[in-house]
């Protein structure tokens, strides 16, 4: 942030220094997403004018106090859209060619032959139509996969998210990139876990949230559904007890899917730009609407 | 082969009965493309015109009599076109993302969060312009890669073979899908190695025999490339003492990049199209050109 270091005061502070900082600072820049600091020690008097968070989800910056005040919202929308979805195209790759199976058994030094799927054709439907869930769209269907999209706001291709039970049954993919609202919280239940097929994959690089653990755990343990590659969960670091580790078919990755070598670097950019959009007066790129809980998507796809 | 059994007598036989088949049938179906059976046992009189080989690759078949016989030799050219493709973008993905430590952090149930690479812009040579190659090429390119080929015989964007040198520097992947002739054994030598980058990853979907082993174990031990992909090797299965089990960034998979499921029945009635074909009298499809050791391709890229 060497860019604002002059025009403004900055100051770095972790959770334990943030409640003596925020009362005299005029804007934050919430480079740990997932941390619940903010919202604990959220001053009754502050001069904050505008909040900045490192992520494209701002669920954790959705507390009553900011929701309502008149405090500015924006996210890091467009900094991982291609790296998600490249992470999302090479999860579907590694279930269709069984490469977790071919890691495992060459520790073992194992030659076993198997015959593998191909995913030109396979159905997908992708769950949340922002910038990151249409850049999945677009290259999974490069990939030659036909895909659905489906969101809060139906438009062009994208169906409303009410069409999700109808959409679930055809998927052999199914995959979550929707924001954290009160709207989605829970949104894979256990319901929507019986509407889809057998032979289904799950992969969720949203946020744990939208996925009902115990019903997911259920549809894995029952063979209810063939997979789930989870970036994602309710709580992280996952816990070493849970059973999500070695449930069949699923893969754990720690919350990655987003963090291209260079992200940090991009993110700062986008800051201090918006910064300087901010001391100018001028309108600050990707201001989250604050009720809904995400920054209102104006994609179509195909792009 | 149902579809055959009456106009002709067809005799399934393995290696071992294969002696008293060739004499005095008209035609041979190689299933086992890997075995050198029938050019241990080819009889001097037999009344052989047609063999066709379950593969894309007849280098098994390339054996003094046949090849200067007036046998006609087919192939499987375009069956395992898409799939290996696939397989190939899924070698790619499982590099830049490191999916193969995921699964091996997850079976530790160890949560380590790793910055990863972006595919896109990334520079990949293609060895080996036949369909495979050129179905690898656009598949790469439309996941946002920038694709070379190399190919014995240039054309159009295919650079021929004595431009390889001069292209190995760029590559960040180098994709072996060349045809195993006298012309292309070896072709990775010390040499090719030697003008790889460090962060270069070698993906092998040809013939093991186009990479001098040795060579590539001494790159891989001394870290003068990051990685190969290897999914055929001179000798198969290979030996459990390889050194190649567990070198750095090697992932050993048995040859089974092409076989998707259902090639079986894809491959059988591509031989009884051809049957039916021969019988007719008409022009048999993928005919090799037994000194080149492939069908003579004009496929171009971008397709």
């Amino acid at each position: 942030l060497a860019g604002i270091d002059g025009p403004a005061t900055v100051r770095y502070v972790d959770a334990a220094g943030l409640t003596d900082a925020l009362g005299d600072s005029d804007a934050l820049l919430v480079w740990d997403f997932a941390s619940m600091a903010v919202g604990a020690v959220w001053p009754a008097e502050h001069r904050l004018r505008w909040v900045h968070v490192a992520s494209a989800g701002v669920d954790r910056l959705l507390f009553p106090e900011l929701l309502n005040s008149d405090v500015t919202l924006t996210n890091s929308r467009g900094i991982f859209d291609r790296s998600i979805a490249e992470y999302v195209l090479g999860l579907v790759l590694l279930y269709a060619k069984d490469l977790a199976t071919t890691v495992r058994l060459q520790d073992r030094r194992s030659w076993q032959h198997r015959d593998t799927e191909v995913i030109s054709g396979r159905d997908v439907l992708v769950v949340g139509a922002g910038p990151i869930g249409c850049h999945i769209a677009d290259l999974l269907t490069s990939a030659g996969m036909t895909v659905r999209l489906v969101a809060r706001t139906p438009r062009g291709n994208v169906a409303g998210i009410d069409q999700l039970p109808a959409l679930l049954p055809a998927a052999d993919y199914v995959v979550l990139s929707a924001p954290l609202t009160p709207a989605s919280r829970g949104l894979l239940d256990e319901a929507a876990f019986g509407r889809m097929k057998p032979g289904a994959r799950l992969i969720n690089v949203g946020r744990g949230e939208l996925v009902e653990e115990a019903a997911l755990i259920s549809a894995l343990r029952e063979g209810r559904i063939a997979g789930a590659a989870l970036d994602v969960f309710a709580a992280e670091p996952l816990d070493p007890s849970s059973p999500l580790w070695s449930l069949p078919g699923v893969l754990i990755s720690p919350h990655m899917s987003a963090d291209f070598i260079g992200w940090h670097d991009a993110l700062a950019a986008l800051f201090v730009d918006n910064f300087h959009r901010w001391v100018a007066g001028k309108p600050l790129r990707n201001v989250v609407d604050k009720q809904l809980g995400y920054v209102p998507s104006r994609e179509v796809f195909p792009s």
